[in-house]
């Protein structure tokens, strides 16, 4: 039994991450997600990848909102307005108790890393989940006209709106992957490495950009896979094909794996884009299937579809 | 027109420090609280007393509970729960706005004294409401056997269950008077110092324990006044009986006037103890009336009732 490393970013990516999970046993299936959306609010620290695959992986995402936790309620942020706090970024009532504990854990010592095993085990998360670093590695998200913003002034409260030049993600250079990344990416079974359906700039960039990880992933011994977030031009969630119009990118799957470059070795997208297929195989191995994970079927079986095509892919290279 | 200084711990405290404020004008009132019970818990700065009275005077108080918020919901908890958190102190949901809000106020710099004025000023309490100090006093409370316990353990944790042998106000031998206080207490038309029906040990001994407050409160131009917790040998709320009994005082009003001493120059008995009226007039002037407060109405009556016992108390002074 090969292991098979998944990267993530938030929803998108945590609906392949469940698929994974719910395919391979825990030990079979190492999940790292993005932390460059991290940031500090309240006193707390706020880590919406990691805790919307947390949230996944537990079953209590909320499926009508997309983000955080079934059930919620409001209470908290409702009160908070009352004393003149900042309501911009959503944190329910059922959510805070999160992040409470984290603010704790790592006040206490614990690093990101720690803490996030912690939460999962108490949430009945079987399958690892790694942040990508235990450093801050917060992106700015740089405008074409105006100041930078941070990353969740951007998306949370300005909704995206302002069009985009660039990224950075600070400190980035001396960041290290954290524990998990690192050993799995240096597994000698490791079969596959899945990049899911996230944003390329903000979401899986953002690990790609810690010194060593793109060297360990072109080195592993496993194909490095990704799946297209951009579906007929569009994203299904999220500013991606925005992104990519704004930063004069064709807002194709094609482009997608042109940005990903040689670091992949197999490329997945979705039937919608059946006909990018062949200018697509003259760069990277792709295959077509429905990337839409709208039922827990589609995710499993967008996930054996990709540990198919891992398999394949390595099966090809040896 | 003078100025009122009330000293108030919790329920029973806030309850006529609203009387207060429904007689006098928010300049003709300061209102000081006890923070010998404050501590930090999951990261927050908890601080039941000046909580209590900012919500009662707000309006915003929990009436079948007796404390925190009308409203409140339990959701954080029960997702705290769920975590592995701490869940012996019942943080709610729309209380939690308090304590986040304060967080980040202290750790922008704002003492405690400036953090509760802001929270006051959202919260729409009109008159002054100032901690005792803005330093760190933690009550210890010593047990008749095993080993002390910080306050909120012995008071909510362990349900005042203990037997107690006596209380200690960690550093108050260095804390300040908080500049509401001190100015309140120096005023040259201070009128009344009011000390309300709060536990003697644990609620108005901190307050008293701080350098110079009760040589200034025996200096003051004012006569100072308290009003008895303890009715009929029973306190309305909490464990203030119980002590007296634990500590070997006899559970009367009487040995609450004594243990006040010669701080006072008048004390408020109920109708309960009338019959203590004599033996307490050989110590101290003492007015009976009804102190037991259930409506608004008698909170203000209990109000007036004090003012103009000071007044009379006053007059007589000069």
């Amino acid at each position: 039994m090969t292991h098979t490393l998944a990267i993530s970013g938030g929803v998108g990516g945590a609906k392949l991450a469940l698929g994974l999970a719910r395919t391979l046993e825990p030990d079979a299936l190492t999940i790292v997600a993005n932390t460059g959306d991290d940031f500090d609010h309240l006193g707390l620290r706020i880590c919406p990848d990691l805790d919307t695959v947390m949230y996944t992986l537990a079953d209590l995402s909320n499926r009508e909102l997309g983000w955080g936790l079934a059930g919620e309620t409001w209470q908290f942020l409702e009160a908070l307005a009352a004393l003149g706090g900042e309501t911009w970024f959503r944190l329910g009532d059922r959510d805070l108790a999160t992040h409470i504990r984290r603010r704790q854990l790592l006040d206490e010592g614990h690093s990101l890393s720690s803490a996030t095993g912690i939460l999962c085990e108490q949430l009945g998360v079987a399958h690892p989940v790694w942040p990508m670093t235990d450093q801050s590695v917060p992106t700015t998200v740089h405008l074409k006209e105006g100041v930078d913003l941070s990353f969740q002034h951007y998306f949370v409260r300005d909704r995206c709106e302002p069009t985009v030049s660039g990224f950075t993600f600070a400190g980035v250079d001396r960041a290290e992957p954290s524990v998990g990344l690192r050993q799995a990416l240096t597994r000698p079974d490791l079969g596959a490495v899945v990049i899911c359906p996230s944003n390329p700039f903000v979401s899986v960039d953002p690990v790609l950009a810690i010194p060593e990880v793109a060297d360990l992933m072109r080195d592993a011994a496993a194909p490095v896979i990704a799946v297209s977030p951009i579906i007929g031009g569009e994203a299904l969630k999220g500013p991606a094909a925005k992104m990519m119009r704004e930063l004069g990118v064709p807002n194709t799957a094609t482009a997608v794996a042109q940005h990903y470059g040689d670091l992949l070795d197999g490329f997945v997208i979705d039937e919608t884009d059946r006909a990018l297929e062949t200018e697509l195989s003259a760069v990277v191995p792709t295959i077509v299937t429905n990337t839409v994970m709208v039922t827990l079927e589609d995710r499993i079986r967008l996930a054996q579809a990709c540990l198919r095509f891992s398999e394949s892919l390595g099966t090809h290279r040896q």
